[in-house]
């Protein structure tokens, strides 16, 4: 084990269960929270999992950065929606010299986060991992749970894996969260991409689940389309997406109990929808790299549209 | 006045106005009915125009094509999603020699036509017209009214203006319908898809209105390029559809009423929606011609989708 300070930037479903196994494991944590801040100083985190349930009666819970120590890895599990506020938390709680493990889902974070804290080591994190905040500090793992690492490069090439990488992801696993270490954060980013714009954004706008999505077949038709659209995106930034990881990711699909995707989930509770970062900056990324994305346009905008004027609950008064 | 004979296939909203005001003038008109066949054949048609207001004590009404006389002149105001039912109907009602006026929306359908009754004219027809039915034999005409009519050639060529269609036309115009006679069909269908393809298929997907869409700056952009598609569909027929164009019905609908697309309306009350006429047959023919429109791609599918898996209701109930 490692003797590194860790800070949880977002104590929720990914940030809380990763968090919480860290300190198990005997690391320093240091938890920022906001509506679930008194509870958890109090009362601790509560985890239950597929891998292992327990309970964490004390942690370091923070309501503000400033009061927090300066840490030697900052895990960031806000959502995207959040980043707006970066620039007043990162240079409180990142030492310098130190990481940032950006956490989230689409495009443009690392780059947002390097700007703000230009003398910490970058790198983007990918979960696949079925999680929910139940309560306040109580978080139910379901099912999954492999975190992806990969280092970030302004310039855009893939970062290889370094030895503090290995020693972080190290302490992940032992803290029994299996993690693995990828070569090419920009890769990755696309790859997971591939499965969140066609399913995230449709199961939205045509408030369908995943199985009637792709049981359909003209949504079957249309996902494939805009699974194509962003291996053209990859492509744009010299990435190669093979034809087999499409048929894969249809095919794990195909085998899905039907899910709701983490967008609709947030479009039925009325909370921002990750449409920047998972539609926005890899159309404006593409298109800045002189490929349009026609499809994936079109859902952005419908998404973008519905979230200044449609809730599920404006759709019950129709 | 011509001695020409009418038959009215599908007496609602367009076809009850358009053949009541022939009757009127003196033609006789026979009259296609379904659902209100019982109460038109006792009571007859009731007109409210804003154009004035007339009641028809006695129509001839009948249920069933075989029933009727063969007719100089068929106007078939059907919407194209009973177009099934054309080869059951025209055969018996349209005299070898004479006319069939497609009064419908989209493409496709007087080809349709042509191959059931290929001894008949055929004239597509085009209205712009606020009308709707409100009760069994009870329509009432609110706003606009004309009606353009282009004569069919098989090699897709502009057809020119006959004098059969200019004795047509007289008939409509001395009726009180106001008729443009013009020389190209393809150009007249194409360009009133310039506004049928964004907002009839975004009303549905967005449950939203004319105003709606135009007024966010997403579904404004979007409308624009949808626009744009249609316009390259057009071109993919050798037809040139102006920017200016868009230009005006952009504007146009800007100064609309907040309103519900007819396509929007058959959502609304569960009848099936003319996706094939007004997206599904442009994109086929444009893809014939080589050329790919992805927008309108998407929102075909995605009103496919819905026809299948989603109603209002359905969504009252999430």
């Amino acid at each position: 084990m490692s003797n590194l300070t860790y800070a949880i930037i977002g104590t929720g479903a990914v940030g809380g269960l990763y968090g919480a196994r860290l300190q198990k494991a005997g690391h320093e944590v240091h938890f920022l929270l906001h509506s679930d801040f008194n509870h958890v100083r109090r009362h601790g985190l509560k985890i239950t999992s597929v891998d292992g349930s327990f309970r964490l009666p004390k942690v370091n819970a923070y309501r503000r950065a400033a009061d927090m120590p300066k840490c030697d890895v900052v895990v960031v599990t806000l959502k995207t929606t959040a980043n707006h506020l970066l620039p007043s938390i990162l240079p409180k709680v990142a030492r310098p010299g130190g990481v940032v493990i950006i956490l989230q889902n689409g495009l443009g974070a690392e780059k947002t986060a390097a700007g703000i804290v230009p003398r910490s080591v970058i790198i983007g994190g990918l979960t696949f991992l079925c999680s929910t905040k139940t309560g306040p500090g109580q978080i139910r793992h379901i099912d999954y749970g492999v975190l992806t690492m990969s280092l970030f490069r302004r310039d855009g090439k893939a970062g290889g894996i370094t030895p503090l990488m290995e020693e972080i992801a190290e302490d992940f696993r032992r803290s029994g969260t299996p993690t693995i270490l990828c070569e090419d954060l920009v890769l990755a980013r696309w790859k997971k991409l591939v499965w969140n714009i066609p399913f995230n954004g449709l199961s939205v706008v045509l408030n369908a689940s995943t199985r009637e999505l792709t049981r359909n077949p003209h949504t079957r038709a249309l996902a494939r389309t805009l699974m194509d659209e962003t291996v053209r995106g990859a492509a744009s930034f010299g990435r190669k997406i093979p034809a087999a990881f499409i048929e894969k990711m249809m095919k794990d699909t195909d085998k899905m109990v039907p899910y709701n995707t983490s967008m609709k989930l947030d479009f039925l509770q009325n909370k921002p929808m990750e449409i920047e970062s998972i539609y926005g900056e890899p159309l404006r990324a593409a298109a800045r790299r002189g490929v349009r994305l026609p499809r994936m346009e079109v859902i952005y905008r419908a998404l973008s549209f519905l979230t200044k004027h449609r809730s599920i609950k404006q759709y019950d008064q129709s």
